[in-house]
């Protein structure tokens, strides 16, 4: 990507970053709080992509963005759509603490989805129709078993039982 | 666990454990090769359980193990199932890189399973009725959404494209 079209911020405990255009994409790499308190960046505008990483304590406001928020190495980080916000797709890699606060929006956007992959403790928060919060844990343990019952031997992949209520 | 019960082997590049006890455990810990070697460490003897925490470069060679190899925070290791070794499961956390070698009477355990979280690089090798040989990936990357249309909302989590062959 042609590096005019990013907006950075860096080694920022808290700050805002203001977009102008929807082909711009926003990196926020090494930002967040400490001592268990967390930092807040804003991401003003709608966007193309955003990308996180190394960031530890950190919530994220965002806007809409087109393609994908990308989280990568880091701890606890909640990103937080904001009224309006329309998102398609969180991706989270190597992170420990991934709560996503869902906005009515994108609730309505059958397309989203978390794409996630050597991640623990993630969580979708939203609220229902009528009024009750929810927080439903995404599966981060899978169990694998061999069939070769079948034409061609194939691998079953399903959630651990621990996420069965 | 009763420490009389664990046998351990600690920091060698290979060596060999010999258990004389079904009931015993053992501990392989902190063992492998270096600059892209190996190292070898075998299991002589049934055992209930096998540990192998913070190994890089390890080919680990069991018997019959009654309940689980745990692989945890390791880096390219092999489990290699002895001719005759029937397992019933290998759950790995935290690792990237672990192939597992399927004995024939392994394979015929339809109970045999792999657990994983937070781990990249796994997979499953044996051979086919027809000594065809198979090296099968296990899923790392999974896709979320939320299902809002039953009574209550859930969480539906699927392998992710990039295994569809």
């Amino acid at each position: 990507m042609n590096a005019a079209n990013i907006v950075s911020i860096e080694n920022e405990e808290s700050g805002t970053v203001e977009v102008d255009s929807m082909r711009k994409s926003v990196s926020v790499y090494k930002c967040g709080g400490d001592k268990g308190k967390y930092g807040k960046v804003e991401v003003k505008g709608k966007c193309n992509s955003v990308q996180v990483d190394n960031c530890t304590l950190l919530e994220l406001y965002v806007d809409s963005v087109m393609s994908t928020v990308e989280v990568s190495n880091c701890k606890r980080v909640k990103i937080i759509m904001k009224p309006g916000a329309r998102l398609n797709s969180v991706a989270i890699d190597k992170t420990d603490g991934c709560h996503i606060y869902m906005s009515k929006e994108t609730q309505e956007n059958t397309d989203f989805q978390v794409i996630a992959a050597k991640s623990s403790e993630m969580n979708l928060n939203f609220e229902s129709a009528d009024g009750e919060m929810y927080e439903k844990p995404l599966p981060e343990q899978f169990v694998y078993t061999l069939d070769l019952t079948g034409d061609q031997p194939a691998i079953t992949s399903k959630v651990s039982d621990l996420y069965s209520s």
